[in-house]
């Protein structure tokens, strides 16, 4: 550097990251992440510095790891520099004006202890109330793109009615948890799709669930008895061969939901989809895939049911909190294995309401 | 027969039927088919007894030769009997009183000059109009299944506004042309798919397609130039590889609507689906499959308004016309093979109206 001070050990304010080390190649693994630390720069005008108080760990931010993936919105992540997700942040210096110290945002930033951006270019998804007596780990998780994707996807897209048959796979994670319990308010039976007998047991017994496939047994016959009357609903999460087998199991009229289809993510040939679409057209049913974020003028109204039935004790925020930036890609690659109920969210600081 | 007259010459009446000589493997050839010639029994109590004026060609009917195929609603054909299919009959005789000599109806009914029913409990498709004017085998065609099948599947399904990009495929076959024709009218953007140059041209000369595109050719380099800002709606009348190549070009938001998937009907193999069904998830897509015969509530405003058209000469009833029994056979062949332009039927008897 030829302008400036050079930085004194005194002056000095370090970052720590986690860095993409090496491509995952499949599932994603610990050591393809690495733990690294940097100088924190001042903050230059019309930007902002946030300490990261949470970070969600999202499967679909897999792709992004891999050579040549994203697009114009979402770059592919570049090697040796830090990971990219969805961020909790609090505000502790501003030189924008949309921004003041102390403000709560949930946004697309790096996994590290502390983050800049350029207020006027920066995508953030929400100012957090911070008057709900929540922890604020909720805005990544149940009130966040978790909660909302599970709302608008069953909501809007699935459109179930009392008393239908509503399938849920990958029914124990962050998503399909959630679907689960709103389509059981709902006054739907719900049969989850799972990876274990615990998980199994879990969804039955503490969230209500009818009934529950262990995807590493016969899926025809477990779907044959626990839907006899058909699928109606199917929230699929995951893509791959389960979504065939279903598809040979829909009610007439049945709406299938895509959320997500971890099964894809790993896999870097592509992976034949289901041979008998034609379904869709013997059963007059639906198909739609949906990002969230399509919803804006009806988040509101959402998050205010969600805590409604929160706080009527009908809808449970399940979590696995993880804590500090060394824990972050191995919660990454936790995920993947399937070791979490619930949203996965790595804590980095203290994110319970102040006592009021 | 132990009672009642042996038929004797004198009053014996003999009926052509085609019947199924052997199972087709892969695409039907003419040597499946026969033609066979029976007795016709007399009528017996609330029977009906009609003359057939033209069997419509249907590629859906194919799956029904399958060994095995059919459900409790249409069993699989038998090997020996006549094929079943979609006609268009005149009653000659009835012992049921819902019918009167002369009623011109079209139903599921064998491939043969003659067919014998019971009124109670055969699945009449429509009562057919006569006064309008008409040859009676648009009922087979653009105001039968064929145009509602494209008129519901484009309007309901497909959603299409005036400037969107419409893409259909198999765009020269019954339900295609007709696709077209009535997105065009909508104010949409047609974009045909094609077998040969032949078709494609006349789409557009003769039936004010935008562009067609030829599918020997590469169909994804031909669908970039001549939908460059994606595909809103695609009608899909194939399935198959194509499904695949398209999911990559669909625009934000866009409707796939499967109708049929003509690639798959003579597959004894499972084919695998579009390895891309997240496409859907990422540009917010829905894909739909339909059968008609949902909306029947609303096929009489469906068929003003395609006489409408027709009458201001905006919409062109598009048709592949044989004659006779010992066609029957043949021009089904003929229409996997891609020979046909329209709708293909096969008339029995005179169908032009009665000069007035």
């Amino acid at each position: 550097m030829t302008t400036g001070e050079a930085p004194t050990p005194r002056n000095r304010r370090l970052n720590k990251s986690v860095v993409l080390k090496r491509r995952p190649v499949g599932a994603p693994t610990p050591e393809d992440f690495d733990v690294g630390v940097r100088d924190l720069e001042p903050v230059v005008e019309s930007h902002v510095e946030v300490e990261n108080l949470a970070v969600s760990l999202d499967a679909g931010f897999r792709h992004w790891m891999d050579e040549g993936s994203g697009d114009h919105v979402l770059p592919a992540m570049e090697l040796g520099q830090p990971v990219m997700g969805l961020v909790l942040s609090r505000v502790i210096e501003s030189r924008h004006q949309s921004f003041e110290v102390g403000d709560v945002i949930v946004s697309r930033l790096a996994w590290q202890e502390y983050s800049q951006f350029n207020g006027d270019s920066h995508h953030i998804k929400i100012h957090v109330d911070e008057t709900l007596g929540l922890d604020l780990g909720v805005h990544l998780g149940i009130l966040g793109d978790t909660g909302l994707s599970a709302y608008f996807g069953l909501f809007d897209h699935g459109r179930p009615t009392a008393g239908e048959t509503v399938l849920v796979s990958a029914a124990a994670g962050a998503v399909g948890n959630v679907v689960g319990q709103l389509a059981r308010i709902h006054g739907c039976r719900v049969i989850g799709i799972v990876g274990d007998d615990e998980k199994a047991r879990f969804l039955v017994d503490s969230l209500g669930f009818d009934g529950c496939i262990n995807r590493h047994r016969d899926v025809a016959a477990q779907l044959k008895e626990l839907c006899p009357n058909g699928v109606d609903v199917y929230f699929d999460n995951v893509g791959g061969p389960i979504l065939e087998i279903v598809l040979d199991h829909i009610a007439s009229g049945a709406r299938i939901v895509l959320c997500g289809a971890v099964t894809t993510y790993n896999s870097s040939e592509k992976v034949p989809g289901p041979s008998n679409l034609f379904s869709l057209v013997t059963k007059n049913a639906t198909m739609t895939g949906f990002l969230t974020g399509q919803r804006h003028d009806q988040y509101d109204e959402a998050r205010s049911r969600i805590i409604a039935w929160m706080q009527a004790g009908q809808l449970k925020n399940l979590e696995h909190r993880l804590h500090g930036i060394e824990n972050v890609g191995p919660a990454f690659c936790d995920m993947f294995a399937g070791r979490n109920l619930g949203k996965t969210l790595v804590q980095l600081r203290p994110t319970a309401p102040e006592p009021p």
